[in-house]
């Protein structure tokens, strides 16, 4: 079942990730680290396992760019809940990192984590090979930087003082940064450590990341704040542009169905070994956190 | 004459900077990520240029990892300045970039400053062998994260609700991390990129930076707020130890001037070849900003 290898695998890759900070000096900022990864879904992570399994990539390898793609998450969860960025004060049912230990904690803290991102994936242990490397670290750059994550975020916070709400293409642009980059490079990170086509896991991880924001913001107007761990409705509360708000709930509901059928259909050179990924893709659209 | 050499280094390696940010899309983030790589002394920056020509490595592949330390030390300012940290209204004569901007603005800069300096060091025109690049990446990590540059600002922060100021011993480790990492990288990156043995370049860093930050904590007592670009008399406002405080201003000056002596001793395999930097280690100890 796809849940048990999610939650198995969101066990072992934060423990790993665990491991590793405990290894460094014990500070408020380490222990923030600590917190920060702890308690996600893992969805990021598992993409990478699951990625390798299917290129027959040891578990010992692919635990490497696997904690380096939470730690890149979870610091850019750290600083988009900062009070000059969205000013969250709860988080997977948690206090925040500045709530818990206070702001400048909370920014050293997401500047190490984005920091050991690039020290896992460059770390010999990751891979023996060096092109394999440099070449996860490079696609790390690209999917988390100006051109990537932080570009989706520059566009959310633009379009917040922007005259009007904005429309599906520039929301469709600003979510494939925001959530779609780093889920694309989780997917992709099994083929590269096979020096691999990344194509097929590319297109499943387009559509993927695309449905992934469609049901979040299903989940930000229907869910239930307790079970997501989370503060609802603020995109409605801040007057922004949505999936829903642009599509309406059904026509949503039925595109992020499309997007998963096409998910499915990008993996069809894998055959039924990617049985796994094709739930995961399922699974993205029905989940209630 | 070293200044020369700085001066021209240092507009190269903007320029180059300016060049491969101005290719990503023009939003506030990235023009503040402009701003904030643009007027520095690029000392870190010229140590890259100047320890590759040593090794007779080209300037064209030299710019990347000179431009990923300026990148990464430009992102350690912009976070510093913020309220929650340092709280600076002024940095290199200029507003800091959460002025000019805004706070929002100036987190995601930094963030961005920081995933650009991993993408220029893996890029594959900074190196064709991966092996330098995955090098380069891993050091820089290790340089810049909770180990490095984040452990000495933590262990800044944690100084300022300590119940007694810091000793020598503490405040050598503190600096070490605060600013010794980035230029110890910084230095021996020319001996990476030609795959040379890194000692006599790390020798002389290590004695460089902590003449530098010597040289800073005197600069912070007698300099000049207007020639300096920054606020002076921060620490002993604070009520924070430094060398000078805890050396006082006359052995402070010495123990600089000891090891000036022990950084140019350091590069003598290197003979007359590494005359630019020994003046490099006589200019940071004679400095006025």
């Amino acid at each position: 079942m796809f849940t048990d290898t999610l939650k198995s695998d969101a066990a072992r890759v934060s423990a790993h990730l665990d491991l590793l900070i405990a290894g460094i000096d014990d500070l408020p900022v380490t222990r923030a680290m600590r917190y920060a990864v702890a308690g996600g879904k893992g969805l990021r992570g598992f993409l990478v396992m699951e990625s390798a399994r299917l290129h027959d990539i040891a578990e010992t390898h692919a635990l490497w760019p696997a904690g380096a793609i939470e730690a890149v998450h979870a610091y850019s969860l750290v600083h988009d809940d900062l009070p000059c960025m969205d000013d969250d004060d709860l988080r997977r049912g948690q206090p925040t990192v500045h709530v818990r230990w206070d702001e400048a904690t909370a920014v050293l803290a997401g500047d190490a984590l984005q920091t050991l991102g690039f020290e896992m994936v460059t770390d010999q242990r990751c891979h023996p090979d060096a092109e394999v490397r440099a070449e996860l670290a490079f696609s790390l750059a690209r999917a988390a930087g100006a051109r990537g994550m932080v570009l989706g975020q520059a566009l959310d916070i633009a379009a917040e003082s922007a005259d009007a709400p904005l429309g599906l293409q520039e929301i469709t642009r600003l979510q494939a940064g925001k959530t779609g980059a780093l889920i694309q490079w989780s997917a992709e990170a099994g083929a590269r450590l096979a020096r691999a086509d990344t194509a097929p896991l590319r297109h499943y991880a387009q559509a993927l990341g695309l449905a992934f924001q469609i049901a979040d913001d299903i989940l930000d107007v229907e869910g239930d704040a307790q079970k997501a761990g989370k503060r609802l409705q603020k995109d409605a509360a801040a007057g922004k542009a949505t999936f829903v708000s642009l599509l309406g709930l059904e026509a949503a509901r039925l595109r992020a169905q499309e997007l998963v059928t096409e998910a499915c259909d990008a993996l069809s050179p894998y055959g039924p070994r990617a049985r796994t990924l094709r739930e995961a893709a399922r699974f993205v659209i029905s989940r209630d956190n």
